[in-house]
């Protein structure tokens, strides 16, 4: 019996949900148009997905898309659907597992909503596959920050800075104490800011801010681009002793990534930037726990998920279950646990929050206003989000932990307004 | 001044649409959180992004997707927009590009829907980019068809099929007549049909048939993985004299996709499976005329579009739209024009209609069952599609033609029920 990788889906249909769901096993594996009399059950057994599981869920009133086939006075019927696949028809490959598990079956008919929300995996593919090679414990050898979250900022302007005045800002920055620095998605390597330019500009920056301090400032230089030109890049910002590379996920692609991550001596800064493509619609796409598996396994060691109250259209619980599914293991002897980063309009107000729903500061922090903006300059920025997640994991509420810190108390006052 | 890059999206917001697209060209440009004074205007000069045109269209009742900012008694407006962006923000790379065009803009709180309609690049683009080396008259040369469409199918069962029995299948349809056969996208490296073994087995049948008639048949071999595993199995099929090879684009992505296309010396037959969870709906993720543009000009030389009354839920008039695109030059000097792939249900129903309304024969034209399931074997089928496509091009009435042609006859007897 050969090993079988398996992935749930939330389905909507109007015919029966059972049915449907045989349908997207046939239409993912063995189906065809030929009769091949004596060799079907055989083909079949080797090669069919299964229906392994089907849960049904509270039926919806109209459909969720367009295009499905036509109510048969059922109503919109949904459930949560497990689908099975053996290994030997794909090997351990996370390219073709995608065209199985996330193919053609969102274009059937028969769905008004398809999404698909875990996926599960035999341990061939944790053998095949790099990991994250930093991960949380990596991160924080590398950043010297021993407990807690990083403290973080993004470069903004996202565009439109030059090498030397991203520079000077990540001076400003490394001074005032951050931990981790990024730069924005939109910041590649066009001729206003060069790619190699920047890295060594701010390199210098940040590796003469290490020899006086001894802290590196891990600044995470997105690459995103070609292969060749990504790996030429990581070299360089490796060579000039750099932390961190960021990527672009949508815009690599898997086979993209896994040419990046495979060379990769250094974290990998996972962007999912384009993500609401993905997501947007409940009843369509993918769930962050399924995807964000994929590309912990291909070798993301940081993957975003926005934060609480973000300015986004991402409610709560799904941010916390995105970062709750990067922190929890893939498999126990290859845990591919990425650091999550919470970032988009966070400030000293959402850490006690964050931590009591994480249960961890294994993160990335990043706030910009509220670094740049605190009304005591930069240093005193940094110093009240320290402040607020020591508060957090004390388990001691921010205003008291304020009363005897004016740079959180200033900036708590400032955050509300 | 700088060249200049375009999109064109649908919008659909309960704020004014002017100033939603406005938060949109900051949030995609110069977005910032800081205060420059002095240095501001300059920066927005040289870097921002602009609101190029903006057209109001009917409004919506009720918000397209989740998650917006609620409706402040405007309703739910909806619009199209053109942004532009300067080139030199990014250079010509189509990573960056879809990060720009395409990144954090779905997940804005402004918008209850959000799709990108278009693209329009400058120069700089085709220049930096192989297009597709094939196209249309580089697949007429290899296949040696000079005109109407190629006749092709799809390996079926999907999967299941060892490289062997995978070959038998090819001799049948290679002594019918076939002028293009692809494998099934699920088909990659599994072990129970290595890429290898299947491509040395299918060759072999598809060169002694040449040998004997002089007509090689074009077989796309999906060489989905990762980029060397990708290279390698290109340069296999090269050197066994084979014509083509298939990607599954969503597998790839973008790096990866140009990672192989820059290696290769073959057409590439790119397949979009996944395309429903970027497209299926309508208020949100891409349309294939734009989606597809970045493609042809990373070097995809044919391109799925569905088919007439296909099995999914995609209608006739986005199938001619996608279809129309394909052939739709890109620049006058670089036209980037891929060979559009019918398929999906195809019988000898649709070619009248088919090339009526996309004016060209210039496609290969996929089918399954009317091939393999004609009463009278698959010659016949293959004799029966090309017959309904002579009639098509000729504009005489199907039936007419058929009155003395009984393949033609039989089939459409058959596609009746």
């Amino acid at each position: 019996m050969t090993e079988r990788f398996e992935a749930d889906y939330l389905i909507e249909t109007a015919t029966d949900p059972r049915r449907a769901a045989e349908t997207m096993a046939g239409e993912q594996s063995s189906g065809t148009f030929l009769r091949l009399p004596g060799e079907t059950e055989e083909l079949k057994a080797r090669s069919a997905a299964r229906v392994e599981a089907l849960e049904d869920l509270p039926s919806a009133t109209s459909p969720s898309l367009p295009g499905a086939a036509a109510d048969r006075g059922n109503g919109w019927n949904r459930a949560k659907v497990t689908l099975s696949w053996p290994l030997d028809n794909i090997g351990p490959s996370l390219p073709a597992l995608m065209a199985t598990v996330a193919g053609n079956l969102f274009e059937l008919q028969a769905f008004s909503g398809l999404r698909i929300l875990d996926i599960r995996l035999p341990p061939a593919f944790a053998a095949a596959h790099p990991g994250p090679r930093f991960g949380v414990e990596g991160t924080r050898r590398l950043s010297g920050v021993t407990t807690g979250p990083l403290i973080g900022t993004i470069v903004k302007p996202s565009v439109g800075l030059s090498p030397e005045a991203t520079a000077e800002l990540v001076a400003t920055l490394a001074t005032a104490g951050t931990d981790f620095i990024k730069d924005d998605e939109l910041q590649g390597d066009g001729p206003a800011c060069p790619f190699d330019d920047r890295v060594r500009s701010v390199m210098q920056v940040i590796n003469a801010h290490a020899d006086r301090t001894g802290k590196k400032v891990m600044f995470a230089f997105n690459l995103t681009g070609e292969v060749d030109e990504m790996r030429r890049r990581h070299d360089l910002v490796r060579d000039l002793g750099g932390t961190c590379v960021m990527a672009n996920l949508n815009s690599l692609g898997m086979a993209g990534f896994l040419a990046l991550s495979r060379h990769s001596e250094l974290p990998i800064h996972a962007h999912r930037n384009g993500w609401g493509y993905l997501s947007r619609h409940p009843a369509l796409g993918w769930s962050y726990i399924a995807w964000s598996k994929l590309w912990r396994l291909a070798g993301a060691d940081h993957m975003h998920v926005n934060g609480l109250s973000n300015k986004f259209c991402e409610d709560d619980d799904s941010v916390i279950a995105s970062a709750k599914a990067q922190l929890t293991p893939m498999w126990d002897s290859k845990p591919c646990t990425a650091m999550p980063v919470f970032s988009s309009a966070q400030t000293v107000l959402q850490p006690p929050e964050t931590y009591k729903r994480l249960g961890s500061a294994d993160l990335i922090y990043a706030a910009g206003g509220g670094i740049m903006g605190h009304p005591d300059g930069p240093a005193a920025g940094v110093e009240s989000l320290r402040e607020a997640w020591s508060a957090a994991m004390a388990g001691v509420d921010l205003d008291e932990w304020a009363a005897t810190r004016p740079p959180l108390a200033r900036a708590l006052a400032q955050a509300r307004g």
